[in-house]
């Protein structure tokens, strides 16, 4: 039964979204050898004013990869 | 001096909200013997495109319970 | 299936954090009408040299409360 | 390479977020001597209806400090 | 640069957490379109008898799946 | 009453954790104009077989910084 949290920048499509659930959740039934069903993923979006890197948000931070 | 962190799918109304802090609040007081004071509880609502189980999001599965 | 995760000080006895864990349900499953199946509670022990207040640890502030 | 994740009622301004960002990675890169391009922080913005103190929401607890 | 935090109950092996760290940073490039390199993972591994699942510890519950 | 959750890898001694608990806060104090007192630091130590940088462990990683 284990529980993923991901934290990602904002804006990504649903689509991606379903991708990273369904990915997730597939790398740990394959890796923990855990039925599909007891694998939880939670999206946590951050909005680009509020991830730091190197000391810099990545809004303020030009060419920043996502 | 206890932390909670609740993650809920979005969607609950204040007054539950409301309940989910003053009853998580109590449950912790009572099984941990520290003061009100000390708890603080934190609620971190998940859309459900956000919420994987099985990995499916919420907002795909249908019938899924809350 | 609301999921909880709750920040103690190291150091409960087993049955604190059984009584954490079946009262922090009980009140999710009170104050939101889920099944208490679908509840997920998990316990994070902070030693008392991680847990800062008010700039210190817990270790070094003496007569802290828990 | 330490990450911070740091819980903040939400309604600073984007000029405290940006401070919080550049000061968080300071006090990490000097008591750590790790490089400033190593740091990770998300800051997440809790409502006020979602912050707990004492089992009452920040918003219905009248002068609660921020 | 997503960053994913993923419970697992303690007791793995360390090639399972291996295994763990390449899948879910796989899944997230795959699904993401982000370089390998700007992925972390952290594994938390929670005791047993500090899972609650439907009120019960992990522990004392006969038969839990993992 | 900001909350700062910072994951580091395991090994830094008491004093540089100190040092994380009394430069978080002030950098929060200063950056937020909160009270010295509303601050809590939770270092959370990881091991090094537990983080994952570009896929692998940073155990497995050479020469990766900390």
């Amino acid at each position: 039964m284990p529980i993923a949290q991901i934290f990602l920048l904002e804006g990504r499509t649903e689509s991606q979204k379903c991708a990273v659930i369904q990915q997730v959740t597939e790398a740990l039934v394959d890796a923990l050898q855990v039925t599909q069903e007891s694998v939880r993923v939670l999206i946590q979006e951050v909005p680009n004013a509020n991830w730091g890197i190197a000391g810099q948000s990545a809004k303020d931070r030009a060419g920043s990869p996502r």
